[in-house]
């Protein structure tokens, strides 16, 4: 398995040497010394545990440097040099490597090319190099995944700078030289110009500090996490909406329109800064946050309107949201008032915040950056957005038909408004707020309109791609591949308007489902952060946009590779163009059957009958299980004789008739071969932690793995409803029998299809992990001499 | 889910008052406060998150009174008394129960009767009643299992006495007074009798301490965990050997010698007392020590001979290494030198300790705590003994048979020793060590002999239980029922011995597999121990012998019922016997069938062709899955119209030939019936985070839920080699097609069966989890004249 190290920082050698000595890991007077005295006290200083001279001395006994000699008595021979195989011999033992196990005495380099870690190639290491080596070994990725300073700052080695009121860094990244023992943890209430429980007063906002002590002393970058879960999570997952309906027409539609809630004005801020009164109960939500709080960014939490400790009322994906998340950053910034309680007696400032924020999260927690961003608040510097939904129209509904996010069937957005309503948990507020909430309620379930699933101008003040004109900060944005949660589609639309802004922009694209990257084994995403938001935050020149390619995403066949691209869009690649045929064949040189072919939609029935999970049912769907075969048009390629790439988003072009005035069509593009497939989910190596900072939180290294041999993997799928054959935003009545032509995008890829594997695509109609699952049969007819899959390829 | 309490120790008034006043809950000047401000008060401490009085007033709003006033409000008209209603509205919500989902403001005490939560029935409360009251609820389990008073500890309420220099208790437990940011960590090396090197020295043992700062000022007891995994563990299930061999003709066993490793004598103590200059770099292994570290319960953990850090050899199960255990415990005590490095240079003492020492820990580490009781070794004063083996054959072998724990199919000693075998991964020591190593490797192979699974002196010498009678501690043992892994004859065994010993024991049956307890909703075991500790370390009289029984088992139907009993053994209850018949049913009143029944067994074939997992193969076999009913005899009563318990070890007795010379009978005893069983492993309850003292530790609240219909589940089982018809510790010669009589005992349980259930007694041969899968085809008759099962119920 590949450490890839995208964010090792090419230092001169002299800069190394500031750098070291700076540390306090290189004495001033190294000349002075002897190579084997220098290496003696370069891995004393790495046994960070050993706190004495003596102690230092005595554990070198422990490391072998040659399959002979443990290296205490190598180096009382005084070598001149260090000979290439005992320093990384003893380097691999300190990066967590056990020899016998993981490599052999005599060839120590072979491991470290098997695993990308970097390494010099002297024969003979003489003191210039031994410290070069040294600097390099310092920052490359241990068995852990972490790169070896911080697993020395894991064991204590930068305690001896928590009184430096200072930052330190260290190949351009921050270095965790704040005490983690003495994090201020602190709650504060900002006013809101919102005024969402209609009370007529300002709705108050509860943000969650954690910053260094030292941030008494000096400003200290923040870190804002706009986080609905924050406050708790009320578990309505069995009040989710049947979805064992039928489908209604949906062209009797009507305009719904986005309501706004009241504004009132909050209160300026005047001169007053008191201490806060109250210390925070909740724990940090994201261990990368956790990471970067002992390097000196101060994490920031806020619920926002109708979490607990708030004011409000939760209005899911609403503008008043975006504002109530906004506002937090204008507290931080120093243009808005917080109080130290509720009661509004007592002012207290962001005093310790450089006015420098960048906000993290994912899923909610991302999708509320992109609403912060789309308003271009002042001192929002960059964000971390991380599979985000960009549209709520995009999360919960799909060119006119209601399509739930993946294993949330029958979730909208009032089930997602309860769910983050955890000011009902502080009971003297459920007494006021209650009878709103049940308004609220209804309303939200009225209004997204759960019946036709049409676009409205209540989804379209749900869409922040509408303002990303507005956006002044710089951008990364991280989705997985497989996530049919928050759908790639959203990343995807985004960075179409994103790439195009006079902005710094990243995108990663890993192959998880609905998941952070921030400790696989494959890339060094921490460090990344860390050099990204010095860089952005603290104004550190570490070439931190230019250390990796614009696009990185992570191949699905091998996973320790990430391909650098420098877009992702339908322009890549050439165009392929292939047909369905009458006997199930799917071909280039096709085009020419003008067959009708037919399948009857049985709805949720035989899917219920067969008591299997959704993910069960899409595995048996895709890869063909006989059961299914009759609910469904099938057409296969022959085997790749040569590997492809799909990229961007797959087109399809289908001419169908439907034997109802309704219907509903789901189309997948999948891959098929047996073979040993992805976990789909990183395994986690529990014997390999992560220490975030020392003596402070920890995280487990992971990784995706091939696993056992499956039959297929959905590539990519897409849903439509008939009714808006001619206009996406609003629906037709149609005819039984009569046909229509329906063009739609899929969700967009990146996807390696094996030489061997072959290509299929799916027709259906009730997909049972995400549309309608009626209860009365429908047949589909496709004309096959109207439709044709249309894909990008590299 | 009732949140059972056997942990209050019921207090007087009088003794109620000096505690809250203790703890700077109760001002000394209460009687001339009004009732509404003492209530106020109280809530006030509660919040300890709310550093101000004016935080903490403001405070009071956010809670609801009744269903129209929140508390702030309640409280302005200065009621003369509290009523009930108020008192439990509020108190449940500090207990962390959301009004509207949990419970209904107009009748909290109806959850507080469905949760079994103590409360007190006075309409009115008077200042005394709101006093007693307030006490048994800060003694109360809050929804998060923890009492209010550990939910309190972590919201930093005990912050105020970190210097003080003293222990605190409440209602007889420890309280968390101990700074844990400032924890010292650290470790020393014991040198030991045992040279398992062989190079002449004494073995060093490394000691990996956690103790609060405070212990540098006055002594503490110490919670000591034998630990061979806490070095690390090297993975080698991938090495195991291999199940799918033939058996073979254990008469020809040879007799097999214990041989004991070469001793030496370790310097003995002097005056000399360094502080240890290096630094522990392993984490706490075990949540339960963690939450004892923070109310002042130094944690030491050692892996002992073998382990990283350690000098010497790992040798399962073998005197030496119940030497090196013992040794640590020595070195508490003051009785054995220990040096701040592996120089040997300096000594240093326990000299925090008190002397007092319990051990805790879990599986091999329980294991080494029997090992450790059977010295007698001065200051250990009590064990906790979870999920332990008494007898390392019962581990690996039974009934001359080689039967592998459950989910570790072809693991041995040697396996277990290379697994714990870490300070290989010190690569000097791999150096010196792995010749010798290679050398116990394959002794331990050959002496454990797997060819036959017969006793010997070398498994004698790893018997626990013949040592019993040096136990000077108390006891408490902790089992799964559902243990397959250890399994319960281990604790049922050592049980017969213990409860006969003049020493205080207790005994604690789960309903879980190989697992610990302390975070269940259904018992607040943590609780338990900390009385227990107390009351064992720190010499506090708090009634902890007599707060619950002897014997709690956890019901397998209802898992928030513990049963209460004096004793666990083959005399409770009365006898019964069932007698299989020619017809498949097991009867009362049967005996006089003499038909003779035949099954062919398959060995692994069937098994591996089908490509299921062992636990799902199980469920198979034992539910009468048609694919394995060729390979089992089985017999079923009719349903049991009442429900009855079966406890202690059932007996089989069968007449049996088999068609070769050689043969391995397997029986299980299962109930069956569709129903919902427990969820085999607790399920998690992620939103209940239990912190384990402030800004320190947490761990999640659990417990066993009823889970989806299964048509049956294993009660118990056993494996006999046929070989040992006459004597268990002896094979013989036998005959194909001749008759032996076998009569052994199946594993201990206690087990309730339904009404509506039936028992179901299956005879067969492979178990494909555990023995050894032959090959070849053998086919095994049972005289049903012969054969009978007994078992005790109440």
């Amino acid at each position: 398995m590949k450490y890839n190290q995208f964010g090792y920082v090419k230092t001169p050698f002299k800069e190394q040497i500031k750098e070291l000595e700076s540390i306090n890991f290189l004495p001033s007077d190294w000349q002075d010394q002897t190579t084997a005295d220098l290496f003696a006290l370069f891995v004393g200083n790495i046994l960070a545990e050993a706190k004495t001279y003596e102690a230092k001395q005595v554990k070198l006994a422990e490391f072998a440097a040659t399959d002979q000699e443990d290296l205490s008595t190598y180096l009382k021979a005084n070598p001149q040099t260090i000979s290439q195989k005992v320093f990384y011999n003893v380097a691999l033992q300190l990066l967590g490597y056990h020899v016998g196990y993981d490599y052999d005495l005599n060839d120590p380099t072979n491991l470290m090319q098997k695993n990308s870690l970097s390494f010099f190639k002297d024969a003979e290491f003489n003191k210039d190099t031994l410290i070069q080596a040294t600097y390099r070994l310092l920052n490359t990725r241990s068995k852990n995944g972490q790169t070896l300073i911080d697993v020395m700052a894991g064991k204590g080695y930068f305690k001896q700078f928590y009184g430096n009121d200072k930052f330190m860094y260290f190949n351009g990244k921050s270095l965790p030289t704040f005490d983690m023992s003495k994090v201020i943890r602190e709650v504060v209430y900002v006013e809101s110009d919102l005024d969402t429980d209609e009370d007529g007063k300002p709705d108050l906002l509860q943000v969650t500090i954690f910053r260094p002590y030292q941030s008494n002393n000096f400003k200290f970058p923040a870190l804002y996490t706009a986080d609905p879960y924050f406050g708790g999570i009320i578990d309505n997952a069995a009040k989710n909406h049947s979805v064992d309906v039928n489908l209604e027409d949906a062209s009797v539609a009507e305009e719904i329109k986005y309501e706004a809630m009241p504004k009132v004005t909050a209160a300026k801020p005047s001169s007053e800064d008191l201490a806060p009164s109250e210390e925070a109960v909740h724990k940090a939500a994201y261990t990368l946050n956790e990471y970067l709080l002992a390097r000196g960014f101060a994490n920031v939490y806020a619920g926002g309107i109708g979490t607990r400790g708030s004011d409000g009322l939760r209005i899911t994906g609403a503008p008043e949201e975006t504002e109530s998340a906004k506002e937090i950053i204008e507290w931080l910034h120093g243009d808005r008032i917080a109080y130290t309680d509720r009661s509004r007696q007592h002012e207290t400032k962001a005093s310790w915040c450089n006015g420098n924020i960048g906000m993290t999260g994912r899923s909610y927690l991302g999708t509320l950056q992109i609403a912060v961003a789309t308003t271009g608040v002042a001192g929002l510097k960059t964000v971390v957005s991380e599979a985000a939904i960009s549209s709520w129209y995009d999360y919960y509904r799909e060119h006119g038909l209601v399509v739930a996010p993946g294993e949330c069937q029958g979730e909208d957005l009032d089930m997602l408004a309860e769910t983050c309503q955890s000011n009902l948990w502080d009971a003297g507020d459920y007494l006021k707020i209650k009878p709103k909430y049940d308004t609220m309620q209804k309303k939200l379930l009225a209004k997204a309109d759960r019946k036709t699933g049409q676009y409205s101008d209540f989804w379209e003040a749900r869409n922040y791609r509408h303002h990303t004109d507005r956006i002044k900060c710089s951008w990364i944005s991280v989705h997985g591949l497989n996530d049919w949660n928050v759908k790639p589609k959203n990343v995807y639309k985004l960075w179409q308007k994103i790439s195009k802004l006079p902005i710094e922009h990243k995108l990663f694209l890993h192959q998880g489902p609905h998941y952070n990257m921030n400790n696989l084994i494959s890339i060094d995403f921490t460090d990344l952060m860390n050099l990204w938001f010095c860089h952005e935050l603290l104004g550190i020149k570490n070439n931190a946009y230019h250390q990796w390619d614009t696009v990185l995403w992570q191949d699905n066949i091998y996973p320790d590779i990430w391909h650098g691209e420098p877009n992702w869009n339908n322009e890549m690649g050439h165009e392929e163009i292939y047909y369905p045929e009458a006997d199930g064949s799917l071909l280039k040189e096709g085009g020419n059957d003008d067959a009708k072919l037919s399948f009857t939609d049985q709805g949720g029935k035989t899917f219920k009958e067969a008591k299997i999970s959704e993910g069960q049912w899409e595995y048996e769907f895709i890869t063909g299980k006989e059961k299914w075969t009759d609910q469904q048009l099938r057409f296969v390629t022959d085997p790749y004789i040569h590997p492809i790439t799909i990229v961007g988003r797959p087109k399809i072009k289908l001419r169908v008739s439907a034997s109802l005035a309704k219907g509903q069509i789901s189309v997948a593009l999948v891959e098929l071969g047996q073979r040993k497939r992805l976990t789909p989910t990183p395994k986690f190596f529990r014997d390999q932690i992560q220490e975030l900072g020392y003596r402070f939180g920890t995280q487990y290294l992971q990784e995706f793995i091939p696993d056992k041999i499956t039959a297929g993997k959905l590539i990519t799928k897409a849903h439509m409803n008939i009714q808006n054959y001619a206009d996406m935003k609003k629906a037709k009545s149609i005819k039984p029998d009569e046909f229509y032509d329906l063009k739609f995008y899929l969700q967009p890829t990146f996807y390696n299809v094996p030489a061997g594997s072959q290509l299929g695509l799916i027709i259906y109609s009730t997909d049972q992990g995400m549309t309608k699952r009626p209860l009365e049969e429908e047949t589909y007819t496709i004309d096959l001499s109207q439709s044709e899959l249309r894909y990008r390829q590299m």
